[in-house]
């Protein structure tokens, strides 16, 4: 798989258009909106365009333009970087958790992981620069916004990263099926924590494996072998808060 | 919306031929394989096909038919009811749990919730008949195969189904911000209990919220105001098994 990363994005919607407004980290380009659309009418939208360059265009020209998508009327064309190089020092902090995405394929489950992410408050992703999903207009579109107040970092050797948190601190908890894997909730994500999940089809790399400290698994009730990567980030990541807030 | 339920599929992927085959609830048409593919190498598949009729087919002929999604070389066709009318009787179940979908919009919302639900383990989904995103291929695609073992119900009217399960020693909890919504780990899913869900853009509606007992919220901790709704199902759902489980 050949990533792609570029830094010119388009998408559409509310949720991701006010997301880009909102951010100072984003250069604007254009925002297209339809006339008297949904986004037309959005109060909040329209007080965030105001010194902005939009075109207001009839039906028929914006459908031609953005057809398919659920756009609510709006499309934001705008550039800037996404990916951070440089990991975030998080010793000082009492709760901190990073989550560590080994090589997830699929653009939908990294847009969900994102937006899950997000709101679960954590302090970002992590993502390896060789053969993940990449962040593009799909898996942006599909974070609705959440991409604007995440951070996203990008790394070449998950295993040095691992280890340059652990001597600050941290615990890595991989999440993997394996006969050392405790039940997920009896794992603990208080304190700081790296979380790392596995690829859709493979799970976790055998060598990232080895580097985790502890493994938790959410066992399978039915028939269904497993469960989508994206509902597995949402199981933990707010087991994690209820961890935190709930004891 | 209208929704258009057929009883006849085609579905790709090893996940979901499998899950159709092992059913005894399905007539199998014919199944599509890519010779030398995934599929034919796979020997589950090999052994679930022994008498069943099946076309092997060369790259170009399989991928002219079947390209785009992410086939794995298989595609099955079939059909049978997938949705079922008459509620299940649990009253002498000790854990029971059904979830309630008020009229999801998203197809692939739906088949995620259906694949988180069969592996959560709970008793089936009831959705109403109307308004609600259609159970076809793109929904049971995404479900991974899940829906086969996994029950799932239309009803005409969800209050006159609540009143009939609270008849019978349920709770419903309705997940839905409001006011006097308790974070979702404070409330109990043990024992008996319908968990409603509301669509993604407008929530449970406000006669179906008045007929729910309790209502919980997974409050959001960054800027993206809502989850999506497949990834509360999962936060819930998995927090209900930690309830019956963990303490």
């Amino acid at each position: 798989m050949k990533k792609v990363h570029s830094n010119s994005f388009t998408l559409l919607g509310l949720n991701n258009t006010i997301a880009v407004l909102k951010s100072d980290k984003f250069q604007i380009h254009i925002i297209d909106i339809l006339e008297n659309g949904r986004a037309d009418k959005n109060i909040e939208l329209q007080s965030l365009i105001k010194n902005k360059k939009y075109n207001l265009m009839n039906k028929k020209q914006f459908n031609q333009k953005h057809s398919g998508g659920r756009s609510q009327g709006v499309a934001i064309y705008f550039s800037g970087e996404i990916i951070k190089k440089d990991l975030p020092v998080l010793t000082n902090k009492k709760n901190a958790c990073l989550l560590v995405l080994d090589q997830i394929e699929d653009t939908q489950n990294l847009g969900q992981i994102i937006r899950t992410a997000e709101c679960a408050g954590i302090d970002g992703i992590i993502i390896p620069k060789h053969n993940s999903a990449p962040i593009n207009n799909t898996s942006l579109q599909v974070s609705q916004g959440a991409f604007a107040s995440i951070n996203i970092y990008e790394v070449t050797n998950l295993r040095n990263v691992f280890q340059e948190y652990k001597n600050n601190g941290f615990w890595v908890v991989g999440v993997e099926n394996s006969i050392n894997a405790k039940p997920w909730f009896e794992t603990e994500y208080k304190g700081k924590v790296l979380i790392v999940l596995g690829s859709e089809g493979r799970g976790i790399r055998k060598k990232v494996l080895e580097s985790c400290d502890f493994t938790a698994t959410i066992p399978m009730r039915g028939e269904t072998n497993s469960l989508n990567v994206s509902a597995t980030a949402s199981a933990i990541l707010f087991e994690r808060i209820r961890q935190i807030e709930g004891e």
